[in-house]
């Protein structure tokens, strides 16, 4: 059995869903394991993880729209306002989505479904850098 | 370490809850894994994973009942109209559960709580046949 | 490549979050691991896992007042009713956010992020012994 680490950086600028599925797939190719599992664990609790459609852009926009209208940046609906009008609804709206996922690597090929991307949600107004740790683990 | 890999296929006819918990077990009853990771993935992304209580079938309908009302089934509230007015709704409601489930296998049982069921939570109205990855990983 | 399994208690008294990083820290660091991963499920369905942060206590009132607010305690919703007008709102938040958590071992160190905690969402108004199973895979 063997086990590899590595970090993807992403550089968000404001509320959205980022595609970091090439990136993912661009380190796993590279590893010396047929098969196994990765895991990939968000660093944040202001930002998350989400596998959805990769064919229609408005998938994304309504997405993002939807949590924005569930959860909304309203600073008189929350004890915690401190960090700005956008956090407290980044940490609902993370914790209503994924800080990790796990998928399968069979014959040196990731299991995810044809319309299947890896997207990171990022629920707050400026810019950040998100750390994405991916851990491959088989042989 | 050894690993194993299977298919389940599960045909819906619309929305709600099914249970797979016995293809499950039943295909991992009979892989030479005593302890282990076991990962399902759904790869599709208008329907979802939910482990549920097994014992009253009222929380079943209860489920379907709220994610329709958070979520609700009216093109007007989205961009993404083109595949009907479920499907929005639909990338919405798995974004909200899971892609994926990993249970741990001790001593040939799979660790699931007394009331604790598998379910598949389709999201669209039409029928559909759900293909569910299983990865078993372990020794 | 090693396993080892572990059960974590947790005395809830009502609803809202409960930190048990340190338990998790405290036996993971016993285990004879350097690197793995770590499962851990939560054996019941009306009370979940989340990761959050783990700084301002407002964030986790907030958080407890958010999925009140979105999934009410209030029979005339719901069908399934004779568990106690908290059950299957406690369903409706365990399906919103995890049963379970894959944590990654680097090194001895369980990859989390600075202001990340592990909780125990309890969605009950009484008094429960939780059961957070834990599984360690690794070498």
């Amino acid at each position: 059995m063997q086990q590899f680490f590595h970090e993807v950086k992403i550089k968000t600028n404001g509320q959205g869903l980022y595609d970091f599925t090439d990136k993912t797939l661009s380190w796993v190719n590279k590893q010396k394991i047929k098969n196994g599992l990765l895991n990939i664990n968000i660093l944040h609790t202001s930002a998350s993880l989400i596998i959805q459609e990769n064919a229609d852009p408005d998938v994304l926009d309504d997405l993002k729209n939807f949590f924005n209208k569930i959860a909304p940046m309203n600073n008189n609906l929350y004890k915690h306002t401190t960090e700005g009008k956008d956090d407290m609804p980044a940490h609902i709206k993370s914790s209503m989505t994924n800080n990790h996922l796990v998928l399968s690597l069979k014959n040196k090929k990731l299991l995810l479904g044809t319309w299947q991307g890896l997207y990171l949600f990022e629920h707050r107004l400026k810019e950040h850098t998100r750390i994405l740790s991916h851990h491959l683990i088989g042989n």
